[in-house]
């Protein structure tokens, strides 16, 4: 069943009914304000920083869920409601939700009134515009009324949780014209403050909730609402809100249009103060002007929607299924972008609460963003570097507000540092900047260093860290968090990751092999690419020397295996009790270029098919496990089916399509590309539940009760290892160090398909045409009517460069 | 205004309706399991620890507050509603909740149905009992159907509340028969689980809480309730929550009753199972069976009530003055055993995360239950001991269930050593048990250790610990947490007290003089006790070394001076800008003994009354800090008038009133006690806003617009210094070492007073004349008929022992 359809032409998802299976929210802003806004308006904006600086308080796993988010309501007469349909659950004579491109529209009607409310964030500026439209359907005259709502948070959003006994007693706000300001704590060390306005005369306001709901009403029923006019309370303490009072009067047929604006200011020290208590508006003054009316609005919205038209024109794909058009031009790329945005900091999933950005998330989000934002994608390469040690650790976490690693996670999670070979290769591979890796950035310690020397720590941190087998040490955990063979846990409440007690583990992981022979060779070409020759010999002889052991002690009879645990046994492993097999070395070793002379990777493939493959997606293991495994760890503490323990999860499953394509079956690689793919699943919205547009973590495997139910979207490296398999490995526009390599891989019974790409300053319109119906095999390639030699298009022309590509 | 009264009889506050100015609550439990419950039966119940091992589900600041909790709807022909008006606040015909000591009841019609729900937790057993009774007031046959909600916390409150990614995947129930049991986690490193069960058949259940109320919907409106049947549902993850549906029939007039029961049971790893995968219930079953019937839970709640009965009957006052009567009698006490139990862990105001028990805050609460508990008493001042450090300094908090101190806030709060000198020594004259000195404590070392060792250790902290001045140093702060003159805190969500940029600090505290002066001379009489007499000596020497040190350094011209800052500045004198007079510093330097010979003690409290009396209390300082003063820290970031910018701190008053009864002020020592005892506050309730029957941590002070508003109720050493100043000083019946002294300071206009007291197994019939009309001053003391000499009754006789005390 399905809740709404995509607009591929607007490139919006519009739902059609407020009561989606769960809240189907957006993203607004895409520098330093952000907001999540679901299609009933509900949710929250901050400033960089979810956990420190939020702006809006909102009450996560909430009755009912997503209560709390920017409310409007229009009285009339005695009765009032919800044109968002929230919170009131107001029935309304028409409902639509547009999600866009950094926007959120809502559209109603009700009592011959048509409301419409548009949500973004305008480029470069920290404020999120609320653009509200009423037209009178009517013949009469309407006298209404509009109040506006929405919650301040006190700005720490774990503290503004915990700690009322201070925090009911510090709020402070101040009221001048039509603006609210929220100057909680900027009479101490805040240098900052939020304030809520509109471009029109209110006649009144409320900053106390208490004044404006009723202690013991819900968001449905403000007592301010029963009584038809605001209070003008002042918030002491307690809980300051922001709510504005307007009187709307509107001829037969007439429309009128009002901006709300929630911004935030910082200001220096000895800036903070007009007079003794009175905070210093300037700047927020300045930027009321600057979108105090329609017009200046509307030129931000064109620029926005500007914005994104040059981004996604990046990659543009022609194809008949237009499932697979809107996905790779427009949902799968705009994920990426948030992914890039808010690295797993801020979802309707993850709280915002302390996490910050991961080392490995972050890194392989670049992976999908680097043909969109390549300069910021090196910037974002630099912070990561900082918060990695000499040795090629790396801290697992750092706080976007301070740029700082997250001591308590720590480091010695073992993949983390070859992360950071993808992800410098690929900015490279994109753009042909070398020079990145000469950029100076230091090590965690303040050594300094280039971003080579970190690549080199890297590479060298898996050589220096080998077990008995000579596979790689996995530390604390490698991809799968939940696989924990260094740590046995036994009391609840403890970290599974960290908790010390199996510190001379040498369990080994043979993922972190596969990823090791798969950003290997990289590596080695960059060592070469700044002349460290002899770095880069010795590197092929460790790659050598991996692909030995990964062949002697890694395999399986049918598969890779996962790990040696702590005693030395086999992990992923055929007749252990649970988890024989394991997906993630399965993808990587191939990637790595393992099993392709022997048959070994076929058969694997083929056992992935066989053990992991269900109606929604490869599973992460099989069988799933039964009972706690002290020797495994957090994998073990999920009921069976349920993430690490056997659901699927997006984000390795392009591993194996990838790996597929390298075996050159593309049938294979697009199934389970499809089988995952939000779009293909919006059909199945009411069992899939959360957005038909983005990817979620995982999806339930088939030993849930609730097989096929995903959960936690919006924010995983899934999308952009989904948008690596279907461009650079199904369609195959691949960039590579030398240039942008063609070769598909792609359903037999696909004619071919066009892409647009932009790369390295030029424009390719590239057509695949399959005259034979082959999977893989590039027969001919010409550039502007021109056979080349090879599938390696270097010619790097700036205009529109037509190239043909004939399969067979 | 009023919302209720007290019922003295009963020792029951009964509230007559339910949207009280805040949501009032009780304590149900005494031991291990504890619940707090609103007047609407809103709340939350934890075992041990609210922050490790919470029961069910609770969130605090919600909208509409207090949200959440024990509900019942009770379904008929199409329609329901909610007995105790939460969550619906449903339009009853009468409503009446009474909290009790360890009870509730909640009683109501609707619909000619008579309801009444009593919880309570039994002595002895982790369990919470709803005793449910419906009697049905028509003529006529009814089938009714009643549904039981509650919602499972997965045990760990914070994480419970942040991280999504995993919690909405591990959720596990099982049901047999008509209990619901949790088990969440259960099946990897708990060995704990939770049931909700009811001593009858059932026609349904849920355990999954979008199945029962629907993703959309609000407590009050769950779709279950809509339908008329529950869907027996078994939760996967997302939100378990027990709900029971049953059918009840009633004959014209009939009552039925129902137990429910919330129970939470422990078991060995090795008897977990049943069979794979399903818990053992034995020992569940056990509890169950324990309170299947009327008669048995009946049983279990007159042995509560005789509990209570028999502690209260420790310390009873007769007096004309039944607001007197009431606070000493029932609720001070109560209020002890309620802060002794939680040691402000867990409170509508204090959320139970991470917190703990604070080491001052748990030896303060002692003086209030010496008499009550003595044997819980002297555990406590085990634990308590057991996280000092050999320098004398103290973990400034630890976690119950753990029994270890907090590293994150660490110790440095100078103040804090000096309190487990308080209550060792009240203990000891409560009991007369000196050997608790002997009794072996380690300290957080590990090195053994008596507890008179750590009273030395204590008492050396200070001697140790001494500024320029030759006054204490105050470290991170005294018992002011908010005054923190060692740390120069620049931004925001840093410590105050513990960023460290100013350790060199030697800035002093003159409180900290004053506690030392107060506990000195007990610390000298214990020493000599266990024969330290070199001890002893030492003592009295540092003894008169701290006075004069107060009397050159620690005065300003009317008044005792609070501090010197880090800049050796004097904090708490006349002529600064801001808070020229503190309070804290004017109770314990007379209570030490100061200023008694030349006068000084007279002026300072009559500065104190003309400078922090108001119509609400005694405020902490005046004038209130208009902006951020770094060198003093948190006191100034809070607006003037709240909390400890200016606030009535009701945990301070009675220090002055002490003072008062010591310079034989009756008069006003009885002002201040009644400004801010709460039953004399009852009458404006709607301005104060808390429970009337408790004290809160603090009332507005008059600078702040919502001056005499009340917060922070239950949870402090308030009720503890209340009870020692009213009825050790005022009444002056007052446990010293030597045995029971009576010494009463009271407004010259009583008459007299009797007070029953147990002391040291023997039980006093005190009767205390005020012929003369005095303060002050004991004349005769006859003890049964014969007359003593001096006012310390020692004579400790089993038999009820009546005493007649003549003032004059």
């Amino acid at each position: 069943m399905k809740y709404g359809y995509f607009d591929d032409k607007n490139k919006e998802y519009v739902i059609e009914r407020p009561d989606t299976p769960y809240p189907w929210i957006n993203y607004l802003g895409s520098e330093e304000f952000f907001g999540l806004i679901s299609n009933t308006a509900g949710g929250y904006s901050f400033y960089k920083d979810a956990s420190k600086r939020r702006l809006t308080r909102y009450r996560y796993n909430n009755v009912p869920t997503d209560a709390g988010g920017r409310y409007y309501y229009i009285y009339e007469n005695g009765s009032y409601f919800s044109p968002g349909w929230a919170p009131q659950k107001s029935e309304l004579d028409s409902y639509e939700c547009r999600h866009g491109m950094g926007y959120t529209v809502i559209k109603s009607e009700k009592n011959d009134l048509k409301i419409e409310m548009k949500f973004f964030v305008p480029q470069g500026d920290n404020t999120e515009l609320h653009q509200i439209k009423i037209k009178n359907l009517s013949q009469k005259k309407r006298k209404l009324k509009l109040f506006s709502f929405l919650e301040f948070c006190l700005y720490d959003a774990e503290d503004d949780m915990t700690n009322f006994q201070r925090n009911f007693n510090t709020g402070e706000v101040e009221v001048d014209g039509s603006t609210i300001y929220h100057k909680t704590e900027y009479r101490e060390r805040r240098n900052h403050y939020t304030f809520f306005t509109v471009n029109q005369k209110i006649s009144g306001f409320d900053t106390d909730r208490e004044s404006f709901l009723g202690l013991y009403n819900s968001f449905a029923e403000p007592q301010v609402l029963e009584a038809g006019k605001s209070n003008d309370s002042i918030a002491h303490g307690w809980s300051p809100i922001a709510s504005h009072f307007l009187e709307v009067e509107l001829e037969a047929g007439e429309e009128k249009e009002l901006i709300f604006q929630l911004g935030y200011i910082e200001n220096k020290d000895e800036e903070k103060w007009e007079s003794p208590g009175v905070i210093n508006k300037d700047k927020a003054e300045k930027l009321m002007e600057k979108y105090n009316s329609t017009a200046k609005v509307e030129k931000a919205f064109d620029q926005l929607n500007q914005h994104w038209e040059k981004l996604l024109s990046s990659f543009s794909l022609e194809h008949s299924d237009p499932k697979l058009e809107r996905m790779v031009n427009t949902w799968n790329q705009y994920q990426n972008m948030v992914t890039y945005n808010l690295a797993r900091s801020a979802s309707y999933f993850e709280s915002g609460i302390s996490r910050g950005i991961g080392f490995r998330d972050s890194n392989q989000d670049l992976l999908g963003s680097a043909h969109l934002i390549p300069e910021r994608v090196k910037q974002r390469i630099k912070d990561l570097a900082v918060t990695q040690f000499e040795d090629g650790s790396a801290f697992h976490q750092y706080q976007p507000l301070t740029k700082k690693g997250n001591d308590k996670i720590g480091s010695g999670f073992n993949d983390d540092p070859l992360w950071l070979i993808f992800a410098v290769a690929a900015y490279i591979k994109e753009t042909g900047d070398y020079s990145i890796l000469e950029a100076e950035v230091p090590f965690n310690s303040d050594k300094k260093a280039t971003i080579f020397d970190h690549l080199e720590a890297s590479f060298m941190h898996v050589v220096n860290n080998l077990g008995p087998h000579d596979l790689p040490l996995i530390g604390h955990a490698d991809w799968n968090d939940c696989l924990n063979l260094s740590a046995f846990s036994e009391k609840p409440g403890e970290s599974f990751q960290t908790v010390s007690n199996k510190d001379d583990s040498s369990a080994e992981s043979v993922m972190i092999a596969g990823m090791f022979l798969t950003a290997g060779p990289d590596f080695v070409h960059l060592a070469e690419k700044v002349g460290e020759n002899g770095l880069a010999k010795k590197a092929r002889t460790e790659l050598e020397k991996m692909k030995k052991a990964v062949n002697k002690a890694g395999r399986d009879e049918e598969w890779f295996l996962r790990a040696y645990d702590y005693y030395g046994d086999k992990v992923g492993a055929k007749g252990n009790q649970y988890a024989e097999i394991f997906i993630e070395p399965q993808g990587f070793c191939i990637m790595g270029g393992l099993g392709l002379e022997d048959g070994f990777a076929e058969k694997t493939l083929n056992s992935v098919n066989q053990r992991l493959n269900s109606e929604h997606g490869l599973m992460i293991l099989d069988p799933t496990i039964k009972e706690y495994q002290i020797n495994l760890g957090e994998v073990s503490s999920y009921p069976p089916g349920y993430k690490e323990n056997g659901a699927i999860f997006c984000h390795n499953n392009p591993w194996v399509m990838i790996a597929e394509t390298i075996i050159g079956n593309g049938d294979r690689a697009f199934e389970y590309y499809s089988k995952i793919a939000p779009a293909y699943r919006e059909k199945i919205s009411d069992l899939h539940r959360t957005e038909p547009y983005v990817y979620s973590q995982m999806i339930a495997g088939q030993d849930a009760a609730s097989f096929g139910e995903a959960k936690n979207s919006w924010l995983t490296g899934t999308a952009a290892w989904n948008f690596v398999a279907i461009t650079q490995w199904i369609l195959g526009i691949r960039p590579e160090f030398e240039g942008l390599k063609i070769d598909p891989c792609i359903p037999e019974d696909w004619n071919g398909f066009k892409v647009q790409r932009k790369f390295r300053g030029s424009k390719f319109e590239i057509e695949v045409k399959n005259p034979e119906h082959v999977s893989k095999g590039v027969k001919e390639i010409f550039v502007e009517g021109e056979k080349i030699e090879g599938q390696i298009l270097k010619d790097f022309d700036k205009g529109p460069v037509k190239v043909e590509v004939i399969m067979g």
